[in-house]
């Protein structure tokens, strides 16, 4: 089961690594950094509850077949957040999704034939690798640092791949990347439309943490950005969800697009579910009309960025220079590098005996990485297990990079 | 919009041909024999509401991701369903899906690729034809007669394949057949059985409709039945849900296959949606758990066989020579043959000014069929709607089949 863990995503036959954990997350006494689940401390249960009662209450709509395109009081609902985030759009242009990750499933679907050629920044999302992969796709990784995508190589990158080999999109989670956790600067954000424009390919802006920002200070969204400068047609897709802020069972989430794009989605959603369960789209426009989730969102900042620093805190007091990681701005993830060489398995497997769990790096990438990595998250456990965890987590170093077993 | 309800399925760019009849429905006054919707007057909304408040009690796993293979309170009580239907099923050979819907686009996924051969019982099911065009097979229909699947027929459609096109799947819906109505009769259960044992090639049996039977006596499951023959392995995939039953807006389907199949089935899941809505999952389970279903199915039985009844003495009172159909003895469909020289777009636009609207039969078929055909649902209007759509219908053909104008 752990070889899984450590082959490359793309070469993974059993789909998403964090399926190769879940045998010992049921450990008694596990600590886990590995899931990116959101706290269910922070779920407004209470307000769910209500919203569902309401529905109840009036179930006729929420019984029945609804329209492909999501139910109306919740198109409207997410119309208004949008906005919000400074997107205009028009309904036409919105698409309600089983989860944002149908949205890009239903893109690849709809946009990628085999052997075309996409763009990610890597390390990614392994469910994003696995769909582009089964698709067939031919994937180019755009590096990242500190500050996410490097922009300033693509062009670079582009110039680099056979003549014909025009890619076709690129997918990119600006906004508290996982599992990198970086936020991309508003001048990159700029540079990367130019490059959208300039060479033709569509960018798919996965937007699921955008909201959970420690600081408050977060760029516009790359599609509003795309508006904003005006040009003929948006280079950008948008996708979110509330999965991350109100809950994931929700299964409910949306894509920005051009009414043309949207409409081969829906063609192709018809196929894959008919409809994302309308009981569950009015519960959650219930939600979002009841007007908790502004409150609900505050919460989740204010908690992870606790978290977060806490991490961040027991990292560098244990693990000082032996590991490279930057302070999270916001959403669920930090990023550990290893700086000296770690045997990635040794690492993983002494983890596992002191009580703590991560997903090593490898899992993020396509084809195989250099150097020994690990996504932490702080958003699941609470400030006393992240500090046991990264005691747990400093011993498991000290027994990997020497000889002399270590006892808990 | 009217030409594409006319096309072949196949080639009809818009996806579904039911929605092409969405802004008819809207239409004040008009009778719908057109949807598959289940009538909403039999929905239990009351049970429905008491699942989720027994759910919202408890709320940390149902606000939570929950396992792509699905909830284990709902896949006990689908365990339990699949039993008392005769399938013996190991919890390893059951899979969640969003809808029965999502089960079948899943195994398409896992199955088809480019240029395989599948077989197609015709007229189908729209979706069914859209999913496996999208996936670029090539479709071999079927024919059907009253009694389903003409499976003596099958054999020699094999030996006029080309050498080397061996069919991958055959998919059917053998007990109350979507659009035909029909229920395959027990001996060419066995015939289907025994030719996919011999060809290769693997069974999809989707049974939506099974439990609405309006006599009680319905042969066994083709997977149950393959399963008591005994033999090497099951060439059977049973697909169902409570769809047609509880509510379809809870997109909750199953799916038992092999634990192989249901293992790679649960790899594209998971970057298809990663889990069914785990808050759908546990209230379904908990209304499956109340001990409300056997009721509510009952009674939809009841309510159909009244429909059905209605609908087919008034086409038989008014249309007499001029239509062919076979009685129901369950599910939601009637089909109906026009035994002259019909021009299918003339009697759909006289049915459309006298108020009622039907599916027209090419939209089942993914080349282009002989004769004209209508698929009329008795399951959401009521008896007294069913006769007035009925008179309705009448004039239409009237209208159509003769220069003089009819007035309503």
């Amino acid at each position: 089961v752990i070889k899984d863990l450590f082959a490359p995503a793309y070469a993974n036959p059993a789909g998403s690594p964090i399926r190769e954990l879940f045998p010992y997350l049921s450990r008694p006494g596990m600590i886990s950094f590995a899931g990116g689940y959101p706290s269910p401390a922070l779920f407004d249960a209470e307000g769910l509850r209500q919203a569902a009662e309401r529905v109840f209450a009036q179930p006729a709509q929420a019984l029945q077949y609804g329209p492909t395109e999501g139910s109306a009081p919740l198109r409207q609902e997410l119309l208004r957040l949008s906005s919000g985030r400074g997107l205009r759009c028009l309904p036409e242009e919105l698409l309600v999704t089983t989860g944002s990750q149908q949205a890009f499933d239903l893109l690849v679907r709809v946009l990628v034939q085999p052997d075309d050629v996409v763009l990610l920044e890597t390390p990614a999302y392994p469910a994003a690798i696995q769909a582009l992969r089964l698709a067939g796709a031919v994937i180019h990784e755009l590096p990242m640092d500190a500050d996410g995508l490097q922009t300033a190589s693509i062009s670079d990158r582009l110039k680099q791949m056979p003549a014909g080999a025009k890619p076709k999109l690129l997918y990119t989670v600006p906004t508290f990347s996982n599992p990198r956790g970086t936020l991309l600067p508003h001048s990159r954000r700029v540079e990367l439309i130019q490059l959208a424009r300039r060479h033709g390919f569509l960018i798919i802006e996965d937007d699921p943490y955008g909201e959970l920002t420690f600081t408050g200070d977060t760029p516009q969204p790359l599609y509003a950005l795309a508006q904003d400068e005006g040009g003929p047609e948006n280079p950008v897709v948008y996708l979110s969800s509330p999965s991350k802020t109100v809950a994931p069972a929700l299964r409910v989430g949306w894509m920005v697009a051009s009414s043309d794009l949207v409409r081969r989605c829906v063609v192709a959603k018809q196929t894959v579910d008919l409809c994302t369960s309308p009981l569950a789209q009015l519960i959650a426009a219930g939600y979002l009309q009841s007007g908790r989730y502004p409150g609900t969102v505050s919460k989740a900042r204010d908690e992870y960025r606790s978290r977060a620093l806490a991490m961040a805190d027991g990292l560098a007091a244990t693990l000082g220079a032996q590991v490279r990681f930057e302070r999270a701005q916001g959403g669920m993830f930090l990023w550990v590098e290893c700086t000296s060489t770690v045997d990635p398995r040794r690492l993983f497997e002494a983890a596992v005996q002191q009580g703590v769990l991560f997903v090593p790096g490898a899992a993020f990438y396509p084809g195989m990485p250099e150097g020994t990595a690990m996504r932490l998250s702080f958003a699941a456990p609470n400030v006393s297990e992240i500090r046991e965890g990264v005691a747990r987590l400093a011993r498991a170093f000290a027994s990997s990079t020497s000889n002399i077993p270590v006892t808990s």
